[in-house]
């Protein structure tokens, strides 16, 4: 049915366009009339040239196809991210392979080289890092887009929240209900988010006058496991916090797991604020309150901006800051000394 | 630093070893000692030569990419599995991308369109169906195996669990623990776990002389907000469950979170039981009872037997199943009336 020797003269001549036409349907389809997109691919289909796609692709250095490396595929916090940046890759006819990094320099690797022989068109980065070992950057990468995680490189574009205004925002809800003793859970110690939170955290307890307490930064690693370890290290304090603000909601998960263990009320005896409105957060006892990111927002505006710049060779913006929202729910109330 | 044109010839010479050796240790690195393997890719990175790695793969047909599609990203189950399909592929010198159907024939698609043109070497299914249209299953289909949503297809290699017994060993839990009306929560409707999982349920009261009452068959589709559904439909029964056995965690979690904002006790006047034993199950108020599936064997199983299967060209077994045990937490008690 399907001749193995398909050209692109023979897909032309079956949707009735030129070459050149064939060509940019499949290089820059966002200069083809959809009408004649659909025409062309209909054609591809019928002649089984897609099955020369590989020949194809070193012809048009082009294969339709996005890699988005996302640190953690485990954590919960990435699956509406991944469903915006599909859902608009779907509609301008890209598909989505995910690659999952554990932060691991072998695993980046083979993704690196899958990228270096040409088999996707453009990168998203959720990682946090570009998935190059120091130094050895291409002179021509991939086209890129930075979300969530910031990597600082100039000219690479960037979707994500103003995570130190967030992590302010989140602090001062605690101090508004008249929190002093606030303890920040903090993520992995290189994370840029772990920096940017850990400075709006400040900034919040500064503008109340606050002194920031240094025992009160206790360390994580945005799981489950590491909240339970941040609530257990109450132990050894004279004077432990009222509230917990972790900037993870497993984390927070966590610390409400440990706390109620410890026959400890939330938020009576300790109010507890999370980061992200995972889907589990709804779902603890007491719910959780915490840091609403718009993740499939950010997913969608990430994949419109990274296509454009596959097809224009221009991004449209280059640095975009979603807003967040504080979503209160029963795990954060009134320190019990102030009521 | 690199040169564009790099041959294979340059490599085999780099590494002191023949040509023919580059390519099998390209495409069937089983064949190949570890070193010698290794120093082809130490030579295959220091010359460029995997700059022209879609072309070297036009000749050698081989990626070292496996895709394994899922139907949805966004449910924990599948976060251990997919760990354990990478730890086997990185071992064994192969790279993993993760493609989501979300079930969306659209989406499958684009990953058929992918493996048609040769850029992965084999497929991991998790979405409980082929990838293609029906009626239109390619005459050589890439190397693939079936992975917990069993496919009825000759040769088709499986893993996973045995759903009929698991779910039978859950039903006999709650029975052991002097419930008689048992609600059954179940996936979406044409779901083989679906039609598997009940047949243990009817199994399980059938030998218990325990007739099956079809009021407390209940819909649902795996997520926490058809299990609060679930909860709700309590509303208009005569004679309501004392217990819920649903066939995902997420189920189980929404069925807690409905009759707890109802005022009911779990378990004292109503237990729950999950399915799955996924991260959150042990963070519920309370700690929820469920059935573990050894996802992570689960997934390292799946990708020993793929990568054999390609480079031997037949599987080690057509159909390998592994134990599941019973997780007894908080959320499964003696009925009311029982005691």
């Amino acid at each position: 049915m399907q001749s193995k020797t398909a050209t692109i003269e023979d897909v032309a001549r079956l949707a009735g366009v030129s070459i050149a036409t064939v060509s940019r349907a499949l290089h820059h389809p966002a200069k083809v009339a959809e009408a004649t997109r659909k025409k062309v691919l209909a054609a591809i289909d019928s002649t089984g040239f897609t099955a020369n796609a590989m020949a194809q692709s070193l012809r048009l250095k082009s294969t339709r196809m996005i890699l988005a490396i996302v640190p953690d595929i485990g954590n919960t916090f990435f699956a509406s991210i991944l469903r915006g940046l599909e859902a608009v890759a779907q509609r301008r006819g890209y598909g989505l392979l995910i690659g999952n990094s554990e932060n691991d320099p072998a695993l980046e690797e083979t993704y690196v080289s899958y990228l270096r022989s040409g088999k996707v068109d453009g990168l998203v980065l959720l990682s946090g890092r570009l998935p190059w070992p120091a130094g050895s950057i291409p002179a021509n990468p991939p086209p890129m887009i930075s979300v969530c995680e910031e990597i600082e490189m100039p000219g690479l574009p960037f979707i994500g929240i103003d995570n130190m205004a967030a992590a302010r925002l989140a602090v001062e809800h605690l101090i508004s209900a008249g929190h002093r003793r606030i303890a920040y859970v903090a993520g992995p110690e290189r994370n840029i988010l772990t920096r940017q939170r850990e400075e709006g955290y400040a900034v919040a307890l500064a503008a109340a006058g606050i002194p920031l307490d240094p025992t009160l930064l206790l360390p994580g690693d945005f799981s489950i496991e590491s909240g339970i370890r941040a609530a257990a290290s109450m132990d050894g304090m004279k004077d432990p916090p009222t509230a917990f603000f972790c900037i993870s909601d497993e984390m927070a998960i966590g610390v409400i797991m440990e706390l109620t263990r410890r026959g400890l009320k939330v938020p009576e005896d300790v109010a507890v604020m999370g980061f992200d409105d995972i889907q589990f957060s709804s779902c603890t006892n007491p719910p959780l309150t915490t840091v609403r990111q718009p993740r499939r927002e950010i997913g969608e505006e990430a994949m419109g901006v990274l296509l454009d710049l596959i097809e224009t060779g221009t991004p449209p913006s280059l640095r975009r800051v979603l807003p967040v929202e504080i979503v209160v729910r029963g795990s954060t109330g009134m320190p019990a000394k102030a009521r």
